[in-house]
């Protein structure tokens, strides 16, 4: 480790599970010394986090496709970092990497942890740390794979995303465009919409939050021909309104449900899935992890549209770690325009 | 025609559309006289008529896999029938058909009607005329296709059918059985579940009557290893039971909600719908009618199961066109022992 190392890591941990949405008091803010890595160990400097609505689920106890986080645990995040510290051949000081680094300044991931933490380095040649979290992260392999392996576009068809302007939605809705389909987003109010058609190319996007009905009525004017794949990223009365368009095999790609995660009372269930049966339909799943073999294959993809500018990314992004709790709930009041990140350190 | 064809024709049509339940009240009984076919038309005498959850759907205004049945026409309904006249060289007097007959004791199929209604020619040899309406009929055919196609079942995979002593669930539950699949059943009542384990050979049967969490507690007991394919006929809150107890890629097919048909309320969504999310897993609807040109395939595998003895098939069979409205009910009380079919005449 290089003497400049500070010697103390701040950090953010899980100290009581929410109910409702997230507040100061569940979190607690720690300090321990920045140890040296063991034989076959990395040291790794956090420089920005990705926020994701997924991270509300992770806070909750219970089965999931994960385990919750722990009560007491740094809190569970990906990032970008900076290897600052290495025993390990595969990395070397200096290195950019992409991995699970949690809410903290620095994390020590030792041999055995690697692989569990997807400790991966990354070219910051092929993107910025912003679109690292973004199109070339999680976000963007989730987008990638819900929609052309689940979803499967053909040229032609009409295709809706939902969280348009949101770091899955852009992903989802631009590759679409490049695969021939048209478009449909819903964002949440006149500048998202705005700059998911404007700057994104969009065929067009439906505001929620411009009045009851707004939905039901933009997807009627926006989709005379119905609605081929809907990529869902909100739940609730959205689904509705989506399953009541749907056309003749018609693909759901269920990929989270943000309306519907800080919720104190049931889950609301899509009252329209008879639609499914009518429109011999699917609703399907998708946790991006199942792909992880196939990442190199879609970063690269999506790196040569960003670099031949078919493709742009935007990043909302806060500085500093101390901000987490209240920038975390930004994602569920819709605050955070493109995806959220939290800057800890610039470089 | 012969001589010994009465002049009447007794009819049973749609007088209003039902709010909940069906009433007697909703039907209107007219007689007409029984026409000659003009040339390549078909003249039919009813014998049984299959009485399925899905006629309820028809009575209802507004879109759906076909088109309500209009005020004041006949009520739609398919059947086995005798041809007792006949104008045309496919079909002979004598002849066994299936086909949309219609709640009557005649129907007349009309040469540009016959491929519309579905009219073919069957062999009675392969089966009885309950049989032709049940196992070997569209409860069959769906029973068949949803569980080859959509579900695509694997040997050793835990299957679970609602419904499972109605006409689609004996069928999916014994063919998910030859397929090598565990098989667990949900029925109401003992009776229905004694059989459904003791003749039809399920590994275990779920009386969704014996109380509150009866459900929930039998799928834990029965489905140890969780559930891969969930064959749904009923909808409501086993639908959610099940989605709890779900495996990774498990295929949910959407058959039908009987528990929602005649709700004067919204339909109840599936609130743990979000386990798709979790589970990578998948629900899709099925309508039969999409599998027309491999129906005779269906047939004469399950034929010759009926005839090796691996497969056993039972009928409610109920007499009378008259008794049509209060027969009908029997389906959504689940008073009906087997598949529902009401026989207009013996030969």
């Amino acid at each position: 480790m290089s003497t400049t190392t500070p010697a103390t890591n701040h950090q953010i941990r899980l100290a009581s599970r929410p109910h409702g949405l997230p507040t100061r008091d569940n979190w607690s803010f720690t300090t321990e010394p920045v140890a040296e890595p063991a034989e076959g160990g990395v040291l790794v400097k956090t420089l920005s986090l990705s926020l994701d609505p997924a991270m509300r689920g992770w806070m909750n106890e219970g089965k999931s496709y994960i385990p919750p986080v722990g009560i007491g645990e740094v809190m569970r995040a990906g990032g970008v970092g900076r290897v600052v510290a290495s025993k390990n051949p595969d990395f070397t000081v200096g290195d950019a990497v992409y991995g699970t680094l949690g809410v903290q300044e620095y994390v020590l991931v030792e041999r055995d942890a690697i692989r569990r933490n997807g400790l991966t380095r990354i070219d910051l040649r092929a993107g910025t740390v912003g679109q690292w979290l973004n199109v070339l992260g999680m976000p963007g392999m989730t987008g990638y794979f819900g929609l052309m392996d689940v979803g499967q576009p053909k040229a032609g068809e009409t295709v809706v995303v939902s969280g348009a302007a949101g770091a899955v939605g852009q992903t989802v809705g631009q590759l679409a465009k490049i695969k021939g389909c048209r478009v449909v987003g819903i964002a949440g109010g006149k500048a998202k919409c705005d700059w998911v058609v404007n700057e994104l190319g969009f065929d067009a996007c439906i505001d929620y939050k411009a009045g009851p009905g707004a939905v039901r009525a933009g997807l009627k004017e926006h989709c005379p021909g119905g609605v081929d794949i809907y990529f869902d990223n909100v739940g609730g009365e959205i689904l509705d309104d989506v399953l009541a368009r749907i056309n003749r095999k018609a693909r759901i790609i269920i990929c989270g449900a943000i309306s519907q995660y800080n919720n104190t009372t049931p889950v609301q269930g899509p009252k329209n899935y008879l639609s499914l049966l009518v429109n011999r339909a699917r609703m399907e799943g998708i946790v991006v992890f199942d792909y992880a073999d196939r990442y190199h294959l879609a970063v690269a993809e999506l790196a040569g549209y960003l670099k031949s500018g078919q493709m742009k990314s935007r990043e909302d992004t806060v500085v500093g770690l101390d901000t987490f709790p209240e920038t975390l709930t930004k994602l569920f009041s819709g605050e955070n325009f493109g995806k959220l990140v939290l800057q800890v350190a610039n470089e």
